[in-house]
């Protein structure tokens, strides 16, 4: 396959399986990423990661720009190398950061002013910069940067904002400098269908890679979150890949496959295990509940992982209450791998027209 | 070999190297334990340990035993499959946690009390207690409850706690249920080598498996613990396995390997690795130094764990700034891959009778 080569293998109703090559090598889809904050997937090493069954991972430009600094990490060889991940990266555009962590920023159609959440420092970011890192980091996949709302903006804001995240959509592609990252637009637009509609049209029209969709899961309900996410992959090319930004559970996720979504990120499964949820069957136990301190059954008897092959619910919860760091490790390497096992069953479901039985099963 | 059969293979003056068979298997001497406070050597799996070339283990009597509680890992199958280590493990007698970490200890000849450090409960540990809690674990090789003094005390306080020790080993020898784990004895009597003298000569009366040398790395020079060291390798039987207890620093285990000891245990490579301090040469580097954040070496050109084979300096430094829990573990797997490395350069360096050689480069 050729580098930005979105193959469908399959389809069932909406949903379909395929596979995307990216520089560093192709994946399977539907996806789905870990999110490696900080050059690191909290708790793993890349070699844990490879055996959970990740495909491809997300960097956050945000973090990485503010340290260690996407030149260093261009000095030192790229991304890649850094963190020894040799698979596709996919990093954000450092947005959605900007606009949830940052202080006092100052937002101009030209570009964003924010103080760095670690030492306040003063930067600012454009698109030309956004891609400007992304290019530094030497990732597969690069978004463009976008303006992100919080939930509950009227209309008349949406539309400002939609406006402003589309001229940056395009000044992102006339500042791409090299062919073999792709470039992924993000359809922006709240929660107004008209806006949405827009927003694919008009980013059809500037020609991306493929297409995410953003400014979702940000506190609305789920079934608003599911109607704005079919209104989008209604509009959007059926040949390009669909992303569906920061989502989700395990049901939201089987739930946009269905929709047509083929991306997904989401800290949810590394931020859980840091907590305690674990997931079992198609829901999770918290490992530091005290019916587990005696309990010698692995987290997941279906799970076929290091953690769940090794390790009963017993230990797991001695390490939690004993605060020892390998708790956070074999947690994360049951979360994750839980998550790649659920593409995985979606890629076979969808191949064998099951999908439907499979977003039941999760609905329940 | 048969269990507790110990096989001397090569000798370099006082120095030997051999091999001491177990129920879970032979492991190599000179042989360095990483220590498994609480049922996990800190930061890595079992599978990283077997990777950085750990053959035997050594786990905490006195943390097990407050938490998770001896009878539930018995219940649960016992240590080695509750943490998922199959190797041999020691287990210390909790002594040493008794007197340097709990508070309110009252000490008589028949036991210790104390409250522990998790929660103020009155536990009384027995030298029969000791050996139930360390049956219920089912360890490899078992220790005898010591008490232990802090450096400084006089002849007279000396000798009456190396005779109470001395009626707990033979208690302890009395109390053992089980063949198949080895009893060790402990040579005390602080820094008098009369009493030191005597330990031996009683232990060996008495008769254990092996023969570890307490009371030492309490705050001594050097010099100090070097000589009582001697004192006590010197009086020991040639065909059983010796095992200084809490050493040490690379230096330290190679000038007393060169004093005839076999077995050793200590925190520093998994502790210096929390800090950041990881070893390089003979020598450590402090990764927190603003000089590695550019810095595209490994840590250690001459190691090839899995860390200096795939993250620089620069990465580590990164991960250590942006309190990654990751850094944990890359620095854990470089220092125990640095120390197993070394048993197994002094492994050779007997065999080809360059001890002395090895003496001086870590002395320099």
């Amino acid at each position: 396959m050729q580098i930005g080569e979105f193959e469908i293998k399959a389809r069932d109703g909406a949903a379909r399986s395929g596979a995307l090559a990216t520089a560093h090598g192709v994946f399977e889809t539907p996806a789905f990423m870990p999110v490696g904050t900080q050059g690191t997937v909290k708790g793993v090493t890349p070699e844990q990661l490879r055996e959970v069954g990740a495909q491809i991972i997300l960097a956050n430009t945000y973090h990485l720009h503010l340290r260690p600094g996407a030149e260093l990490v261009r000095e030192l060889g790229g991304l890649h190398k850094f963190m020894a991940w040799d698979g596709p990266i996919l990093s954000d555009s450092g947005g959605y950061q900007v606009f949830s962590l940052a202080a006092l920023r100052k937002v101009s159609d030209e570009e964003v002013v924010f103080q760095s959440h670690i030492d306040g420092a003063s930067v600012s970011l454009s698109p030309e910069r956004a891609i400007a890192i992304q290019e530094d980091l030497g990732v597969d996949i690069m978004m463009v940067l976008d303006e992100c709302l919080k939930f509950g903006v009227d209309e008349a804001r949406a539309a400002q904002s939609w406006q402003r995240s589309l001229n940056w959509a395009k000044r992102c592609k006339a500042a791409r400098s090299k062919a073999q990252a792709l470039l992924f637009g993000i359809v922006q637009g709240a929660f107004f269908e008209g806006l949405r509609l827009r927003s694919c049209d008009e980013l059809i029209e500037v020609g991306f890679d493929g297409y995410a969709i953003g400014g979702l899961s940000v506190g609305e309900p789920a079934e608003l979150r599911e109607r704005m996410t079919a209104v989008c992959t209604g509009r959007l090319p059926a040949d390009k890949v669909r992303y569906l930004m920061g989502v989700g559970t395990p049901a939201d996720i089987v739930q946009a496959v269905c929709a047509g979504v083929d991306m997904f990120d989401c800290v949810i499964p590394t931020r859980s295990a840091r907590f305690g949820r674990l997931y079992s069957g198609t829901a999770h136990i918290n490992i530091r509940n005290q019916e587990f301190r005696r309990d010698e059954q692995p987290v997941d008897a279906e799970c076929d992982c290091y953690t769940c092959r090794n390790f009963s619910r017993a230990y797991l919860a001695h390490l939690v209450h004993a605060k020892e760091v390998l708790a956070v490790t074999l947690a994360s390497i049951h979360n994750l791998h839980y998550y790649q096992r659920l593409m995985a069953e979606i890629r076979c479901a969808i191949a064998a027209g099951r999908m439907e039985e499979m977003r039941e099963k999760f609905a329940a």
